[in-house]
């Protein structure tokens, strides 16, 4: 049974699909429309009692977090496609150190300034300005420690992309394209070469090109 | 060399001294006073860039994000001591979605109750008390999908213990005990059982038998 991933739309499950690409695994996506609320309805809630995205079915196998997704995905599949764990347990624990920064320090303030810029206008909600500043305040400090990280070495776990970078990709997107704050990008040089380099990824053209926009 | 950990005071770094209780590896802890500012020493602030606990050290490793650490032990020590990752990979990617589940929904509200109702008094700031009624809410719901999925499997991950339970003991010991929250676990029958068992695992009254106050 073919790998089924629900959401491709938005960002959080692009994480698992520019994986599944990168491993060489066949996949087909469900489209769930979060504006209409169908991530609240008793079905889907059965598989994501969250009611967040994504979902992945690898056969019986219901996974739902993004980052763990990926993990299992690119350690069932190690010796097939991009290496995305690292060679050793010393680099694994790296590139899993680096997932962590961006589940808990990344991800925070660039999802909260993705809800207020690009989702509450579309859901007829008002822009929360002091919630904008505040978070955008959070992730330049987070982007000058990437800074300082990646004037050391390539990528953010070694001098080797993997998972740690490629989480990073879906909404850095929407930070340098629809949210207009290329500058928090740009304005750092080793992150804007980092940036060049995994947005520049074949896996992530073609994520791009089989996934809907969000709305 | 042995181990070190850095903060064992607080919450985050008892993630990876009980790991490491579990595994049966020997450690020794440096203390690092939060509240005396010493994680923004600048000779901190080169192995935790972000001045965040915990820090460990393991020869020429450094880690710095708590289960990222845990990962890596449980991966190291895989065969001595306590199994903390699941038999197959299906197991593991299981413990592997819980742990994120902890990571991501569980310990945003549960951290930030610990701050507004233990911390800020002792930092001589002032309770939020919009804040600790938004974030007991949101842990009120998470807590009501752990007891749900607490109903048809006896931990997290499936019927045995791992990290994804062994990841909420520290903050949950917070809730019910100096932060006066106990009914929030006791009120839901499959949540209190879990908790009255992850909570009387020797490993746990070894941690805090060896781990200074937090203030």
């Amino acid at each position: 049974m073919v790998v089924k991933v629900y959401g491709p739309a938005y960002a959080s499950p692009k994480r698992v699909i520019l994986c599944l690409i990168e491993k060489g695994v066949e996949f087909e996506t469900v489209h769930v429309d979060l504006l209409k609320g169908e991530n609240r309805d008793p079905e889907f809630l059965k598989m994501q009692p969250f009611g967040s995205l994504p979902v992945t079915q690898d056969g019986d196998l219901t996974l739902f977090e993004s980052r763990a997704t990926m993990r299992y995905f690119a350690e069932k599949y190690k010796s097939q496609g991009t290496d995305l764990l690292g060679k050793t347990l010393e680099e694994k624990a790296l590139v899993d150190n680096w997932i962590d920064v961006e589940a808990t320090s990344f991800n925070p303030p660039i999802y909260a300034l993705t809800f207020q810029i690009l989702f509450a206008p579309a859901l007829g909600l008002t822009k929360d300005e002091k919630v904008i500043q505040e978070n955008e305040e959070k992730l330049a400090k987070v982007l000058d420690i990437y800074e300082e990280r990646l004037s050391k070495s390539k990528y953010l776990a070694g001098d080797f992309f993997s998972l740690a970078d490629l989480s990073h990709i879906p909404f850095t997107q929407y930070l340098v394209g629809p949210m207009g704050k290329e500058p928090m990008v740009k304005s750092r040089k080793h992150v804007s070469a980092w940036w060049d380099d995994i947005s520049s990824r074949p896996s992530w053209a073609k994520t791009l090109q089989i996934c809907p926009p969000p709305m």
